[in-house]
């Protein structure tokens, strides 16, 4: 079906879910995929380099038309496949208004999450404080407190979080995930190596 | 014409000046709208506060719908005001591919130009290292190095950086801006402090 698509993409990193998720609500199955490995940085590799120069994944290609970037991959999809799948864009004004705004808020709380999950990942050791860290996790829970306070709308990073979160403490987002992973796009695309590894690493263990 | 619609704005943030420049390209002037203060901290006042938790500028409200992220703003206007004023969304795929793809790299632009200009406000004094500024330093040259190659589209980080940095090294990036800067919609949003202050602060003259 999607025979002029070519995805590159890593396992567990939510901008490439992000657009493996559209990619089934809009019915484009059958794309060209190839899995890379993060920790053997095949995201240099030219073959990614040759389509993205950042060296990131997502890589995406439609035809000739790449669009890395995973929000701008999910815009194109949709605007390309209106009629397709599951509408992504609301008509109302009200509910686009409210998508709109929660989906770019969420690239607050994915950098607010990457600050404590990837803080030594990050910063180099010689750079690292305690300070740093800990005034990293006090905007995460600020963030998080925020969202069990919205919880409206459909996002992969809130399946990324409750793998690694109590979701007893954030009772909401919980629920959410547990609505979220019963669906058919999260289901195909979920990521292969949590099913080796289902809980994660724990370093959101006191969140 | 506007009269629905309120801005809470601040003199020179990128993300402020996005979303008046949409606002003038959809002839949707006329709206309410009051100038803060950063320095006075009028971002966290009350006024903010009761439509933004985050106590961010800007703060954007069109009748009940508030739509604070800079980005959701534009693309919420643009989907409410389609046939009014400029077309922000092209309609031929690969220019939209192209559109899509630039806006959201954008952000990674700005991220960087901020790691630079803003590093002694985000990090407090005993967390500073110069070995940390200097990689910032070099990941934001990597960053204009790339645009400088694109030079593709409208982009108000561009007015921003240009203003503080030497043209002649980045030729291409300061021939845009002179384009950008005879735009309308440019011109009727020009932050007012730098009619006082044209140069800035000259964090970005090393790079």
């Amino acid at each position: 079906m999607a025979k002029d698509m070519t995805l590159l993409w890593g396992t567990g990193s939510p901008p490439c879910w992000r657009v493996m998720i559209a990619l089934e609500e809009k019915n484009l199955q059958g794309y060209n995929q190839k899995l890379l490995s993060f920790e053997k940085m095949e995201h240099k590799s030219q073959q990614v380099l040759d389509i993205n120069p950042r060296g990131q994944l997502p890589t995406f290609k439609h035809g000739d038309n790449v669009i890395n970037e995973s929000y701008a991959a999910c815009f194109y999809l949709e605007s390309q496949f209106k009629s397709q799948g599951t509408k992504l864009i609301p008509d109302g004004p009200a509910e686009q208004a409210l998508m709109y705004q929660r989906m770019f808020e969420g690239l607050t709380f994915y950098e607010k999450l990457n600050a404590v999950i990837y803080y030594e990942w990050y910063v180099p050791e010689g750079e690292r404080h305690e300070s740093a860290l800990k005034r990293n996790k006090e905007a995460l829970v600020t963030e998080l407190k925020l969202w069990e306070g919205y919880l409206q709308k459909v996002f992969e990073i809130i399946l990324i979080l409750i793998r690694r979160l109590s979701p007893e403490r954030y009772p909401k987002l919980g629920e959410y995930h547990n609505l979220l992973k019963e669906r058919p796009s999260v289901k195909a695309s979920w990521p292969p190596h949590w099913l080796e590894n289902p809980k994660g690493q724990d370093t959101l263990k006191d969140i």
